[in-house]
């Protein structure tokens, strides 16, 4: 009997906290989590007790957030997090975001390199191009425009690939009798020149356990397909529903086998929230109280909530502890714009009080479940078995407990239902995650 | 009575293998320590263990050597070796070598700053600029004049270091009860526009202990000193003699204290290698080992060496262990241009075999001690009391021992001596070097 497909998981780690606003005020949670690499590592540890295939740091190269009440979106510095994990972990892939605008390729290349051999194969790179003018003028810079910004990644990732594939497979000879450390006659420069990037190479750094690092893309549009179908084998998505969902999904197949390769080589995981409770009650009580820290916000967010349903709503005129009056209900509708407005209306419908509806997170920019584990896994295995993903990129509400709710609560539940493996599939993340070996560029993009 | 002056030490952390060429074919070392970062960390903790202030990683940007009978010269990246070392010690320094030709400003001064948070403010930058031409085809650049080099190195330091004083010292106000993380109204950009380099910032790193990552510098030259006495706190030096080293250290103090500082505020490392055995034999024995593993190279060697005492030397017109005839020792003089040349001949005269005067490294590009614990401290000291260095940039001929010997046998008769510390004098690599606070860039540069 064939094997039930299974999804897989990758843990974002974002700055310390987790993904809500307040999360670092929270009782638990070490409100210097920022700067306590520990936090990474104990969190790292879990996700790999666990069984998922990755961590993923995302990163912005700028301040782009207001300070005041809010953490940083992103660790002080993505490598340097990854490096302490990799030394206190054994299975699990470390994946980060690193600007294909703002880094030399040699750069990237080197420093993804030293970390996919120091780990023995389990690292990824998420190659962006950078669009935040404060990003760009850290360096300097204006943004370009987009179709320069993907020509660059295009030969950013071109020469990353090319360098990491200068040794070939067996040129570390090691030979200590013979006194060859290495055979230079298979270590050869690269000689790529493109219009933004060139590099001479070698990079002197031999093959890891994966051959090199996955390449993992999350930028949108048809540049987004294009560059996701010519090198990724990981995409993070951002989907708010599971057609739209379905439709990237194929989008990114359909863009892998035009460029020649196999469909299935390319796994798209879908951002998603969760907060876990004991009872939904018990969940939402948690989101509430995250809310509660800036009352400042709600009055925004219930004008938001208004605009999604097509409803002029506003702290002055409703009392967002009560559920929707009849007559206002029957006069919303789902703004046909935004796919979450289904799941608000729905909620609005169901007699929820508009801060309930709000708690449940339905203007977050992922998928939120606020509810018990079995609700959670519910929703994974819906998406799931809808073909919506090949897995999910798991965002906790609050990093201290969170994680350890998910993997203790929630992972055996997908493991019981064989929807998630027990064990690792292989030693490396290409093997954890089902892709294919490579090593260099692939042929398709040798030109 | 006052304290007698106290040398410090930093350990060079190389590859992985130690000093010389054919380290990594001796019994004993690890043939894979290139990609072994548990070496690193072990021999760091080694050197905390031997109260060194700091360990060392230099570092080009591109593959520099044969690696057919060679190692690399660097790790495979020295940032990842780094933070791995910092999540295992508490009290030596972390410096490394950053390119300013080849790096972002804004990428050095997040890397640097994290880790330097991370480790309690122990890290330090090696801000060097770079002249090798295959470094630079590695960024598909070609080598810019020294003056450009040096421009740029000028505008990169002080963007990094008007980055890591973006935050007010007290702007991390983390104050969960009001629900404050930072003040936004103390980290502010710093919209530096330099010709090579601009940055607008903030960095979104608070102040770590140390305030910032101490800045050392390598280079040479009226455009080195220059660059040395305005930022630096430590340089690594390379000086053959005492001589040579003592001018250099005063032209160093000299240009500390033009631009304003207090010349005892630079403090420089001089380049040394040792080889310790329980007897100088023993030591020399190791060295013609290591010799042995190249035989090939020994006629290059020999010709060098007679090139240094004006001999035509050669592995066919003498036996090499033998001493040399006294006819041609009548005729030999040392090199005015090479100083390492009056060693070389004192050795000649000695009646050392040819071999013998090459194991003793006379011809290595820094002074090598061969000998006894007795003989490197007496090395040490004598230079030290010299006044021509601050202290040593030690580089073991093999790291897998090499490091340990020293720790074991030779610091403890520097501490006998009464000429080095026992313990750690403070926290942060700034206190234990004895340099000043600094958070930001200097007054005197911010123009």
């Amino acid at each position: 009997m064939k094997k039930r497909k299974e999804m897989q998981l990758a843990l974002q780690m974002v700055s310390g906290y987790g993904a809500e606003f307040s999360a670092w005020r929270m009782p638990g949670t070490d409100p210097a989590a920022y700067i306590n690499t520990d936090g990474y590592v104990e969190r790292a540890k879990l996700a790999e007790k666990g069984k998922f295939q990755m961590i993923f740091i995302a990163d912005t190269p700028a301040l782009t957030v207001d300070l005041g009440p809010q953490t940083p979106s992103f660790p002080m510095d993505p490598m340097l997090a990854l490096m302490a994990v990799a030394r206190e972990t054994k299975h699990i892939g470390l994946v980060a975001t690193l600007s294909t605008t703002f880094n030399y390729p040699y750069n990237i290349a080197r420093q993804f390199k030293a970390l996919d051999v120091i780990s023995q194969g389990r690292v990824g790179w998420n190659a962006v191009t950078t669009s935040d003018p404060l990003a760009a003028a850290n360096f300097g810079a204006q943004i370009a425009s987009r179709k320069e910004r993907y020509d660059m990644a295009h030969e950013s990732i071109q020469i990353v690939q090319a360098l990491w594939g200068s040794w070939e497979s067996d040129a570390w000879t090691l030979d200590v009798e013979g006194g060859k450390f290495a055979d230079m006659d298979k270590i050869q420069p690269i000689n790529l020149q493109g219009q933004y990037y060139a590099s001479r190479g070698p990079l002197p750094i031999p093959p890891s356990d994966q051959g090199q690092p996955v390449i993992f893309q999350a930028g949108g549009g048809e540049e987004g397909l294009e560059l996701a179908g010519r090198y990724a084998s990981g995409v993070y998505a951002n989907p708010y529903d599971i057609e739209s969902a379905r439709e990237h999904r194929q989008a990114l197949q359909q863009s892998a086998a035009r460029f020649g390769r196999n469909p299935d080589d390319i796994k798209m995981y879908a951002g998603f929230m969760f907060s876990i409770g004991s009872t939904e009650e018990e969940a939402l009580e948690r989101r509430r109280q995250l809310m509660s820290f800036n009352p400042e916000e709600i009055p925004n967010r219930v004008r938001y909530l208004g605009s999604m349903v097509g409803l002029p709503l506003s702290v002055h005129s409703v009392d967002i502890d009560q559920p929707l009056a009849t007559d206002m209900l029957k006069k919303a509708y789902a703004n046909p714009m935004d796919p979450r407005s289904h799941r608000a209306l729905e909620l609005l419908k169901k007699g929820l009080s508009i801060r309930d509806v709000l708690a449940h997170g339905v203007i977050n920019y992922h998928p939120v479940v606020a509810g018990t584990p079995v609700q959670v896994a519910d929703f994974l295995e819906e998406w799931f078995l809808a073909g919506a993903c090949d897995g999910f990129s798991v965002v906790p509400d609050i990093a201290y407990d969170g994680v350890a709710d998910f993997v203790e609560l929630v992972v055996p539940i997908l493991q019981d239902r064989g929807l998630f493996h027990r064990e690792y599939e292989g030693k490396t993340l290409r093997e954890n995650m089902g892709v294919p070996y490579q090593y260099g560029r692939l042929k398709e993009n040798n030109n």
